[in-house]
């Protein structure tokens, strides 16, 4: 089968080039397919970053999609390289969380991708990730690219913990461009949000806040975020990754 | 007919993933369909900002393309979500003014699209601007996505007014990566420009003006900008959105 | 034979839709090839920037292949517009020295692109480049887009000078999105770098390092790179563009 599209994330930029390098080779070696920059704005190094940001995008994709997602601060180490198939999806990138989750489905198979002694040691990227992403999209089964490998690192979301009076205690995961603050706190049955000395309203729809008024609503990946309407929570209440947020049960 | 490509203006960045979400949805719909970043990067929340480059490119597309256009300040408030069909192209987007450019064509015709109860109320780029676009581009009528919706929000650009002198009186609009600061003044008749307190000198091309000379030229848009030659004019002479622009007549 | 692809780049950024409109007239004139994307973010005006992103990647792109590559600070005076073939590729740019890495070939042929008198003075890239790179793109030869041109300009990197002692003197390049600078010293031989008073190992992987270390190493295009594993070099140690590097020889 040929891959419906091949998708690009990278904490590149695209200005030094690297990005059109791997350009270059994955037209070279897949030409005809479809392929889709997703990001080259993570910032740079930040594996936790890009784990959320794959998260959200990799399951959305037809079958048969090659997702490309390398932020790989240990390129040049002895990090594996990676290939993933999970849910009829294929991931290829290095081996230090970033393909995370898409490795918790049940039908997760992980192979190590082969590391030429003629790859450059500083650009992953380039001479191995696009090549085996291009082989991947072109109907290259997954043994045709390397071995088996049995424990790919996993990094999990922080779950919260919930206190004896109902308290569910999460923090906030990232802040997105808007200053929306997301958290790890799924809000089936919370009432309100304590943040930064705060107590948050939790409404269903910006339509229900005042302009200007911080408020808690359940954001569209489904997790309970902090927000101004009309405005930029994180600047209006110092808001950054990792604080602790609060949600009181219904009945206290 | 099969859309020739489907393009996206947002003011999401990329970072966050949410573009990513919305192209995993338009690939699943709208297989082999082109989809044209355009720009990710409009200013937080800034609809005039949007509505001016939607300006620049949205007929320079082929009959057919697809255009999805989505700063939405309002996401979840009663703002409704709407499809144009105007000069042969389609367009997507929130009713907050965004898609006026092509809302004063004659044949525009304008359909509110269906929020479905299973839609984010935070994220309508995915949950109905992406399905709509697929929809369209794929060959589905306008009458299939949604009711006739008579009174669209329609923004104008600020019109320049003229006094008995003859000087015409307009304004910065924007001002572009460049520091070249583009007013509403068409210059078919004027011979310079005041702008604070600075009067410049209105010359055809760049090649006309010295290095570091502030000038100003008819723009590729067809309006005057203010310039410097091999400098950035908005930081050399502090301009800013919406300040004053005087156009001289060429008799006074 | 029809391109495998067009590819961008420029400094226009994109959130004043210039490069949306050059993507209107792209897919009007050359509808079916994909459009790729590679950078918009050079620093404004920065040639030199763009030629050294452009030597990294005009070259891995299949033959046929059109690139097109706009830093243009010189719109509207009179410099030309240029198309080159180069190795099997195209190219279409300004004659400002941006396209020089295929100047150097062999076989390289240049063409000067008429400048119609309708074409805006100040954005060639939507009215003479883009529909060049088009014609190109659907198999139109270098003769029918204009006049065999002698004398482009051509940039060259600054060469290094090596010293009685053996010792190579180089200087940075350019830095990247890392904090790694880049240099123009090709290591065969060398031992040690030195830059602003630093003394520097020169190690084969960033696994051969310290996490914090101040290393060399040869990076991905071939060259010495300074760089801190973990960490910004350039910001660390206060490196910049043009700096002096020496490498010293492997025996002195």
């Amino acid at each position: 089968m040929i891959a419906p599209a091949i998708t690009l994330l990278t904490d590149f930029g695209t200005a030094d080039g690297y990005v059109a390098e791997m350009k270059g080779v994955l037209t070279t070696l897949a030409q005809g397919i479809p392929l889709l920059d997703l990001t080259h704005d993570v910032p740079a190094q930040d594996v936790a970053f890009a784990r959320l940001t794959l998260a959200r995008y990799w399951r959305r994709f037809p079958v048969g999609t090659v997702h490309v997602a390398i932020v790989d601060p240990g390129v040049g180490t002895s990090r594996a390289a990676i290939a993933v198939c999970s849910e009829g999806r294929f991931l290829v990138g290095p081996d230090n969380g970033v393909l995370s989750p898409a490795l918790f489905a049940l039908d997760a198979r992980v192979v190590s991708l082969t590391v030429d002694a003629k790859a450059s040691p500083t650009f992953h990227g380039r001479d191995i990730f696009a090549p085996a992403a291009a082989l991947l999209a072109r109907g290259a089964s997954m043994e045709m690219l390397g071995e088996p490998y049995i424990e790919p690192v996993r990094l999990r979301t922080p779950q919260p913990r919930r206190t004896p009076d109902g308290t569910l205690h999460g923090e906030i995961l990232t802040i997105d461009r808007f200053g929306n603050a997301i958290t790890n706190l799924a809000a089936r049955d919370g009432v309100a949000v304590q943040v930064g000395g705060h107590e948050v309203r939790l409404v269903r729809t910006y339509g229900e806040a005042a302009p200007g008024e911080l408020i808690a609503l359940v954001g569209s990946s489904g997790f309970v975020e902090i927000a101004v309407r009309d405005g930029h929570a994180a600047a209006r209440v110092r808001l950054s990754r990792g604080q602790p947020v609060e949600l009181a049960a219904m009945m206290r």
